[in-house]
């Protein structure tokens, strides 16, 4: 939008300013409930409700989780979605989405809203992108128009949108890298998690109930996670991500990390794994202590005819579901699991027709919050590793033979 | 399928024969209730329920609405769907459908489900068509794989469908033609009649209680759509088609055809206006007698980010929607006319996203099934012309203000 442009709506529309927050607003807190060895269970609270930990928070990139109603997103027992920063400011813009009453109101989604900084996308997506000590530079995917996103810049979006749960910007980097462009990269993201903390408590996020979590980077290299994590944990951020990872690397360096860096990180705060991952990537990283997750993978994989199933993963464009009238598991509690044929998904999947995506999102949705429900009732009967034990066997027996 | 594997497949899994009836099967029957003026309201009576009419029937034309879960276009009040034949035979074919119990089984709806012949989609689709007295042979447009459709084999995929209301094969051409041309088409068609009924005979359509409509042809000529109409009234088909129309040719002559073609069709017998139309081709075509309708507008115009509603149709593409906070139309009891701003599917819609086709294809149905119940509540109340009336005012009068 030009300036000009921007201008003129702003007097038609009035000024943009942050949704306020409901009615009787419970402030942000953590509950740490139980423990069982590392893994643990707690329950987050937030202007829009309660999340209880460990949580899969699907990814709604543009205001929608894509091929899904928000009902039934909810009906999974989902408590918390994911909104992307870069995807908002671009379009509909914050300002938008802010003089509509923020992203809960415009996207008809009344609980738990997450937000991420931008940051990651920025540098995955934009183009021409040039970053120094301010913030990033860059033009848009869309139209080419230019952006300057700071951290500043990036919380004030976020507030706009009038989310719950906030990230700072900061910068994250792909892996194999040297040591010194990881501890370069750490470094500034520290500086920019101070100058985040400052504008969103300008922001008025605390009053307001809202969280602001800093983001431990330091890619695989142990004293870089841990002084990240040291240097973050003085900080009164909310709660603490964990950033860099699953961006190329090998699971168990991913999982040896965590090993590291969680015993640096505050105990009674919430511990987020940015952008993983696979049913087995939660396992093993709820075991290690992770309390939220967040994934494309299983509304991507629903769009690209794969299921996920306690059998493990089921691809329905294979020519062995053709004549299958079996759903893909009979017991699940899922319309879209227990309701449909495989060959129908099947025929669906091959005729490239919606549905097959929207049943199979929304299968993939209710198999990711059913993996964090039998977990988190594992911790809590302290039955975790028989848990894990079993959920693995499930997978490594595979699908049900073929008729 | 080559031979040898459709073979192999039979051997495997079971001949596929047609599903049986459900239990306590009704047989097909239609009761004229009412008339107001020239328009009918009626009740037609399927092995899966009833249907009333006038009667918009929603295009499922793979074993699915597109965009659609087969719950919410019940919701909207539809009691019957469109299968395609063409389609179907091809992917995930007839047989395997049967196989699986039936078509009802197979895309979950248990309500009616009317096939059209696969001849008109033959061609529009196929290649490499070559049409003689027998039947016309083609090639897939999925894999170029060679097809040979006859009346006989028409009603027999029908048959193994399930579908309670079937039609018959007949050659549908392009307006403007020669009389010659429509001459030959149209009495082609009426050889094809007999044959099509003999099959579905054979088949034992009338003891399951199905149907078989024989469907009127004659272009825009005259005397020779009053021939067809004469010449299959005298078949015994459960009901009528009009087919041949909205193929090019300007609303009014669509009308004028009507107006001459009804007088000569059975009156007790249901009248079906195939693949039609705009509301107001609906709401016209009503008015002159006709209890059924098909048509791929609403859907497809739901993928284009087109909304009908009663302020006419609404392109929700239109920056003017950007920023407004008001839904479709308020007054609809569909939650995706109601309960999603207009900002919000302006959003969906620029940013391609499915949920985006997925309401305004809802509400498109919906719309279109309250167009059908006020014109049957109208013609109960004997006050058709006047909600023809106000109906004609509503859509003059356009969208809402912009704000």
């Amino acid at each position: 939008m030009s300036n000009a442009k921007k201008i003129a709506d702003d007097a038609r529309l009035g000024p943009a300013v942050p949704p306020p927050a409901p009615e009787g607003t419970k402030h942000f807190s953590f509950k740490l409930l139980k423990t069982d060895g590392r893994a643990r269970r707690g329950e987050i609270s937030t202007p829009h409700g309660t999340v209880q930990t460990p949580a899969f928070m699907p990814v709604g990139t543009q205001a929608t989780v894509k091929a899904m109603f928000m009902g039934h997103v909810e009906a999974t027992g989902a408590e918390v979605v994911l909104g992307n920063t870069y995807h908002l400011m671009l379009r509909p813009t914050a300002e938008r989405v802010a003089r509509l009453g923020g992203l809960h109101k415009f996207m008809n989604w009344n609980k738990t809203i997450l937000t991420d900084s931008g940051g990651f996308q920025v540098m995955s997506l934009a183009q021409l992108r040039k970053l120094d000590e301010d913030g990033v530079r860059f033009q848009s995917h869309i139209d080419g128009q230019r952006y300057h996103l700071t951290p500043e810049r990036s919380v004030e979006i976020q507030g706009l949108l009038g989310s719950d749960i906030q990230m700072q910007l900061d910068e994250c980097i792909k892996l194999p890298a040297e040591r010194a462009e990881v501890s370069r990269a750490m470094e500034l993201s520290l500086r920019w998690a101070v100058r985040s903390r400052e504008q969103f408590e300008r922001m008025d996020g605390p009053a307001k109930g809202q969280a602001l979590y800093g983001i431990v980077q330091g890619g695989d290299v142990p004293d870089l996670r841990i002084r990240s994590a040291e240097e973050l944990g003085k900080l009164p951020f909310e709660g603490y991500s964990v950033g860099g990872l699953a961006v190329g690397e090998p699971q168990h360096v991913m999982l040896e990390m965590l090993d590291i860096t969680l015993p640096a990180m505050p105990t009674h705060k919430p511990r987020y794994l940015m952008g993983v991952g696979t049913p087995d990537d939660l396992l093993e990283s709820v075991r290690r202590g992770i309390d939220q997750f967040d994934c494309v993978m299983p509304t991507r994989a629903g769009r690209h005819g794969l299921a996920y199933t306690r059998f493990g993963k089921v691809n329905l464009k294979n020519a062995r579901h053709a004549d299958d009238p079996r759903p893909l598991d009979e017991a699940s509690t899922c319309e879209a699991t227990n309701h449909y044929s495989r060959a129908y998904l099947h025929h669906l999947v091959r005729a490239g027709e919606g549905l097959g995506a929207m049943l199979l999102t929304w299968n993939n949705i209710h198999y990711y919050q059913d993996l964090m429900r039998g977990m988190r009732e594992a911790i809590e009967a302290g039955t975790f590793d028989d848990f894990y034990a079993r959920t693995k066997e499930d997978w490594a027996r595979g699908d049900i033979a073929a008729l």
